[in-house]
């Protein structure tokens, strides 16, 4: 109804005063000459594009605006970025030396992969920040990590049986790793040459790049930056709305290794998202609690800004995403304190393994942060807690989610001394036959007991979302894991005495 | 464009007459000193607060609405609650003796957990109805059966493996328990002390809650009520929109035990509602089928109130959940007529154990609802299904799922035959040999015939959600399942044979 | 902001001019005669109706359009529909006498179940088009496929075990099977006498129909048409905007063996409908990329008539799905080129089966379309992707896509040799024995090897939805399957030995 009266205002005085709501925003020449041929060639996203708020500022008039509202980081205008708004030149042809993908298309110097060394011009701090996230790394720490790399091998590897026994291939290609841990951890895209392809302008020269497409979070450009923004900040509108909301997170987030989403739709705060998110405003900058959202998403715990209504800042603004975060609570065989370089390759336990904890579950402390860093991080997520529960709430909240990290540890523990057991017993092979320990049925029921319903045990804590902490794999599955297990160790020792 | 001209005649009006439509409410003095602090401390629901229906309006305005409009129950003005809106205070400071976390607060005596004995000074009748739920026992009837306690730590028990040997540890710590089952199902509350905590205006004394947080539908709650409004009405909005939306429902019902939401959203009813619900009025009491709503949610075919355009009442409101529902379809071994009482922890069956139907399936009919009951409940929820379907129609549809009461039921016993006899041929130990029944792989297989694939079956029939009466956790694991109960009998039997 | 200048202008200009804007529009006298009645007596239906396009406009009226904006394709006016609306009468009581199930109601001669032979009146050429979808032979495709059929029973009968082995029953109910496979794929529908049922005007008599209520894909219907136009277009809005929306393919595509939904709603495409699909126009015909909607739906890709602003044909629409498939990803145990016909039952394979591959993969090639026909519908489908990428984005998706078609192949030729071994060594018993394939625990495994876990790793990579290729029933399941089918089959040999 008061939405309705302002309105009823505003149509009152415009009747009278016939205002121009439309400033004149200047288009750069160069991206001129895109648009002119890709509004008729690729139609959705020169239009997408326009409805964005590149297309409607310019550096200019966003350093006109409070520093607290601002999303641009920079604070003075770019070489040639002042008056104009940020089109398709602006992206596409900066730094085009810097870019291996470059080439010459209509006359300019184009590249095809946007990086964020280009997108750095205008937002600094973020891709600063960003590297320091795991998820920058995302493709270093799996593909240079020869215990990842294994694990990789184990899922993408062809296999064939042949004899009464399976084997598996030694080689995965490029395009089944594309299409799968690296889609989401980023691809290394690299220059091939040069193709010609038909268009709807006749045929045209194009670059030939190996790993394209891909949009992962530790993708390798072509000019050697790590990471992709439009993982989160879809092209052509880079929306800040679509990153706030819990969608994008789900896109890597979702699956049985890092169920965040899943919980989150079972959670209160998801609930209260999914009954009232069409109401709110996820444009805003600061983001106000209450005023312009009544449940936090991902964005708003890990890391948007997030202000008062008299615009008091709760917390900053971060794209270092573990900012926030105490635990590195999945991808790990178990729950640790969150390493302290986003580099993760750099680790070695004590038995030489390329992990930050031993295989019996012992942290290598020196890689990771320490305990006063850990209350340091937790107590920055709870500055968001505590915009609308009690510190009684939070305290008891936190407790919880502890204790499910060593209840959660423990289970694991005992998942891997069974495996341990059936490697002593020669019914398995692992480590001491310098064999692969994720490539036979044990090995992967063990990996589940971690990756699948340890972690989703305890992101149901982290996030309150009950039953993947019970039956939708949670405690459940622990519980029943171990018994299968075991009984699967008796039936090989069973059957191997009578060979 | 029919609400344009609204707005466009709305407008003109407004534009000539300038009404005021904001009316002056009261806040109560006790409201206005809690919001003084707690705008700034907690803003986030103090904004929920002013957005809902509590603070914007007073018991003598509610009462001056129509019966079949009102959403309170009580039919006279509760003491000092007449004039001013329901804030902070009405809520938290009322019935200060009763609650065991009454504490001092800045001069009033406060207490932290809101009750259904609070809610009921203005719903009566809803607190008296939803104590006839099974969820309002759902601590009792979890906590207080040695059968589901049982099941309870097979699931939350840590678990070692030492010589070759599984354990379970006998104790199962209390956070565990809060952070698993009895997330839904409610802790109980109790007042351990009173602690110093650090608050933005400096360190205060609380309560110190075991059990806190919890929003658990059968909670039990320092002023001894059992139950928790906000599992389904969230704090502080409490709105009835969110209660009828479907995301309430699926906090604890879309787990492989209770997949009712998850049959939801690929029913034909989940897709209208998908679709269009964002154009429907989940505000409207009474709610108007093809005005309101175009589908059902959970809440239309289970609670709420239904009329027609005319205003004729098609089923009444009932917190009573089960008063629509003939069979209890999930949580117990087989389905059966649903229990007479809440309490169903007074149930026996002939073998002595607290469960309402034998190992072997047939009902304990003395604790349930005779077939007469069943009929009737089912009239009342067929009301509901003839505002949008014929009688044909609605006939098919229940007697597909009396049948699948029927042939789920007989794959749980086909099941049932297989772990009896794993326990006579000695290679489980059951009730005989005084074991769990529920901590071997065998038994845990024989509860995923039940617990998981025949109850998604039947919600499945129930809801006519396709593929979960199939694929998805549907009649294919009935069947796989029974095949791989049989083999790990075989095995068993087999390596038993040679030790 | 714009928006409400609109509406500024609009509420200006009708405060001075007070325009007339509802349409007079006729209802037809026998249309009128239901209404009487059904407006009590289904609400809800009702409702829906006069919220639909078929209640607001008339054939002439609908003729008038520029062709490329109309969704009906007859370009006459049929007998006796040009000037009323489209309401009950002229669905449910045209021709009368192909229905088997009209009856007397009221005095008129209607019939329940209304057929795409209905709507094929206004709707010629989306029957027709329809009709050369393998779905609308999803009923005959299964129930008349001797290995299809087998495959349901293996499912849907009772099981029982005695003395230690387990039966299935050699029949299945009715009832079972249109509440299971049925459900999606389509009920027989068949007129079994009449019979009084009570409604709220007192008894009535109705015909009594087996396989009703049902909506299934392949329906066989009582005037013997095939098929549902409310499986996708829900009664009764009949809306082209619930069809366009995923949540009614989501209604049979969402379970691990058709895992469509799931995939698309982690893709970045289903991240951009959830984020701003209320803000699209799914009315809109044409439906102009960029302008109504800036991520394809279900419908984009596979149906609708796509324009870019300029009013220009990017794709035609079509209702027979598979135009713009090249393969056919799901449903059988190798992925293969498009099957010509959309009866499949006319198969046989070198072994007699009705397969369109051997079970050892190589496809039955006269009964696929080639590869320029494959090459063909490619290239339409990626007219749709060109909207919004370049074609060298487009090349690399597709050429991953066909990658993974071949490695999900060998992935389930490698589960077949193992089955194969099983039933050579005389651990299971197949074709050999003439027995069930589909009826022992490791011919289950085997199943999931393609049904679930390459259907699912297909969809992933036919749709860019990363995780249902690697840990959400992807290649971590394919990988993990052929190791526990591997050690099923050694377990069994080993305790055979002993027997």
């Amino acid at each position: 109804m008061k939405r309705h009266f302002i309105t009823a205002i505003l149509v009152a005085f415009s009747v009278l005063t016939l205002p121009t709501f439309v400033m004149a925003l200047e288009v750069s020449e160069a991206t001129q000459t895109c648009l002119e041929c890709h509004e008729t060639v690729t139609p959705g996203i020169v239009a997408n594009w326009q409805k964005s708020v590149h297309a409607k500022t310019t550096v200019v008039e966003a350093l006109k605006k409070p520093a607290i509202s601002r999303t641009i980081s920079t604070d003075k205008v770019p070489t040639g970025l002042g008056k104009v708004v940020i089109g398709c030149a602006e992206c596409h042809i900066t730094n085009a030396k810097a870019h291996k993908d470059t080439f010459e298309h209509n006359g300019y110097q184009v590249h095809i992969v946007v990086s964020p060394g280009d997108c750095a011009i205008c937002h600094p701090q973020e891709v600063e920040q960003y590297s320091k996230n795991l998820m920058s790394m995302a493709y270093k720490n799996l593909k240079g990590n020869p215990v990842y790399q294994d694990l990789m091998n184990s899922i993408n590897a062809i296999q064939d049986f042949h004899r009464g026994k399976v084997t598996y291939a030694k080689k995965v290609d490029d395009s089944t790793e594309a299409d799968s841990c690296l889609f989401c951890h980023g691809t290394r895209i690299e220059v091939k040459g040069m193709q010609t392809l038909e268009t709807d302008l006749g045929d045209m020269e194009f670059p030939i790049l190996k790993g394209w497409p891909n949009q992962g979070v530790g993708r390798i450009n072509p000019d050697g930056t790590h990471g992709s923004c439009s993982s989160c900040h879809p092209r052509h509108s880079f929306s800040i709305a679509v990153a706030r909301k819990p969608y994008t997170c789900a896109e890597c987030h979702k699956g049985p290794d890092v169920p965040a989403y899943k919980v989150y739709t079972v959670s209160k705060h998801g609930n209260i998202y999914s009954s009232y998110a069409t109401k709110w405003n996820f444009l805003a900058t600061p983001w106000v609690v209450g005023r312009d959202f009544s449940a936090p998403t991902c964005a708003t715990c890990h890391i948007s800004l997030i202000a008062n209504k008299d615009g008091e800042v709760i917390v900053k603004r971060t794209h270092q995403m573990n900012d926030r975060s105490k635990w590195r609570i999945f991808g790990l065989i178990y729950a640790h304190a969150h390493p302290k370089s986003s580099d993760v390759t750099i680790i070695k336990n004590k038995a030489g393994l390329p992990l930050p904890t031993e295989l019996t579950g012992e942290p290598v402390s020196a890689a990771l942060i320490n305990e006063k860093e850990q209350q340091k991080r937790e107590a920055e997520m709870q500055k968001v807690c505590l915009s609308c529960h009690s510190m009684g709430w939070v305290k008891g909240h936190f407790e919880r989610f502890d204790n499910t990290i060593k209840t959660t540890n423990q289970m694991t523990l005992t998942a891997t001394k069974i495996l341990v057991a059936a490697w002593e017993k020669n019914v398995a092979k692992g480590l001491a036959q310098k064999d692969s320990i994720f490539n036979e049925a044990i090995e992967k029921m063990w990996v589940e007991q971690w990756l699948f319903y340890a972690n989703s045990t305890r992101f149901a804590a982290a996030m309150a979302g009950a039953d993947y902490g019970v039956f939708a794999n949670g405690r459940w599955y622990m519980s029943k894991n171990i018994q299968q297990m075991a009984d699967w160790l008796d039936f090989k020792l069973a059957t191997k005495k009578k060979k």
